[in-house]
């Protein structure tokens, strides 16, 4: 099908670096269909039962699950979030009791909920020095790594500070010995603005990885997730569950991974003015390929601008 | 099910740094299932067509694809071998004029002629002094990105260093600063060999980023590919050709990667010492999730002795 001049202009391709992460991204749209094309090939989750009596995460079922670190409320039987305990430091976090529930069909208080039970846990690991990171990360869908289709989210305490994170404060230091301020505190521009609530931004990266990347920032300056509060985490439930929701109305329910990208537990004073954390949701439309594999440079179809006008304009009903 | 003793002995969870692509590696047999029952959930090519009516990749339907660079033999209408012109540098070389074979279904001079028609174009690109790098890249099977089921591969001339590239540079000449010698030319672990031919040997990386992950090293040091001879080219066809078919007959025609990893294009005299390409291939069965993406650590479930001695016992019919 050709596509009209006015939704897709001609455009060169682009190597654009994120300052951020320190990584090239081709933005290429010669072979890109128009941003308001892309649909999920593979429906996250086609088939939900609000009950599935094979799935351990379900109520009831409390039994056939590794030993729970913790429950919200705590001690309640009719709970609302659980904590348990994987091998080692790898938890699981499950987000409902109820089978057919996903993340963004809960409500801004209950997603903020699951945000402080994540807060709660880091901290807890935190005490132990031995702990250098803790990677919170949620695969949505079997193609984006889920292995449970019951909603849940996982965290992962390292002995080491992971290279994307040490890449990425090295890159963060960089840009701040240059100019004096923080990359992440500089991200404004109107034109990749999705939304935005009292303590959050919603944007799409300048340099995106992935078609539809997008990335929650705290308005203000703070290098650790953990850091944030009541009244913010219930913020960021709402934005996070609007992003959810325009990404499933436009995407078509596509799976996707969310991850916040924190700082170093023990982080150096002289890096707390660069290190600044935030949330990265990203839509598995595309797949990695022997490309990205080979070189670490990554294609993206969309250019982002593109992406944040789509995504801005989706209408999500009340 | 219960997996016994002797298949499965009890192993702890290990963290592996690959001095090669200085890429960190969990590997943790605790989720893990028996090496032997991997098998792909996706059939890389489930409906092959000895012809297939839409396919511009066929014989006959060469008036449908982008401009010929070359094909093999010259000028024959009856080709075996076809190079095309993509957007600036993208080139594809289509493997077949048959929709249905694959790469591993040609004959080891048949796969030697697809690598020499490799060389060709890269030493063609060479010669442009804005192209620093020529990533060789080949996607099976569409969850490993293929767009087109008939069998290709794809080059893209880059006018950088791409970052796999410079890490993987600069970690080798570390090793080689630490030890005096060639990272590459030092693999040889009798437990990672899966196979070896004249010139070439086959190993499961001692950090293999993927389960059953699988490096084709020349034997003798060489850093770029493109200085391949045909005498070599012909001996990889017949090593590459019996590690594919390997891989299907244990992972079920798993989708996959190749990769050509070699030099940047202008190399240092001095760089020459601890640089050396080698051919990967990636099996894609587990996908890469929001662990990967946020932290750049991966998760590997087989390890990779246990790789390499299922994939030794493969036996392969004449």
């Amino acid at each position: 099908m050709a596509s009209s001049e006015s939704d897709s202009p001609t455009r060169s391709p682009q190597l654009r670096k994120d300052v951020i992460t320190n990584r090239w991204v081709i933005f290429s749209p010669a072979r890109a269909k128009r941003p308001s094309d892309f649909k999920s090939k593979s429906p996250a989750n086609p088939n939900p039962n609000p009950n599935n009596h094979q799935c351990p995460f379900c109520i009831g079922h409390e039994h056939q699950c590794a030993p729970e670190i913790f429950r919200l409320p705590p001690h309640d039987p009719d709970w609302k979030i659980r904590a348990l305990d994987g091998v080692g430091f790898h938890d699981v976090v499950i987000e409902s009791p109820v089978h057919s529930v996903q993340l963004g069909d809960l409500s801004p208080l209950e997603i903020g909920q699951v945000i402080l039970a994540y807060k709660i846990r880091i901290q807890q690991i935190a005490s132990c020095e031995s702990i250098k990171y803790v990677q919170v990360f949620k695969n949505h869908g079997a193609s984006a790594g889920a292995s449970m289709s019951h909603s849940h989210s996982q965290m992962l305490a390292l002995p080491i500070v992971p290279p994307a994170v040490s890449t990425r404060v090295e890159s963060m230091k960089e840009y701040f010995n240059q100019t004096g301020k923080c990359g992440i505190c500089e991200v404004n521009g109107q034109d990749l603005l999705v939304d935005a609530s009292t303590h959050f931004l919603s944007v799409v990266p300048y340099a995106a990885t992935f078609p539809f990347e997008i990335w929650i920032i705290p308005r203000d300056h703070s290098p650790h997730f953990h850091e944030i509060n009541d009244e913010k985490a219930l913020d960021l439930g709402g934005l996070l569950k609007l992003m959810l929701r325009k990404l499933s109305l436009q995407l078509d329910n596509p799976p996707f991974n969310l991850m916040i990208q924190t700082s170093p537990l023990q982080i150096n004073v002289s890096d707390t003015s660069h290190s600044h954390w935030f949330l990265q949701i990203v839509p598995q439309l595309t797949g990695v390929g022997g490309f990205e594999i080979g070189s670490g440079c990554y294609i993206n179809f969309v250019f982002p601008e593109d992406a944040a006008k789509v995504l801005r304009e989706v209408n999500v009903p009340e």
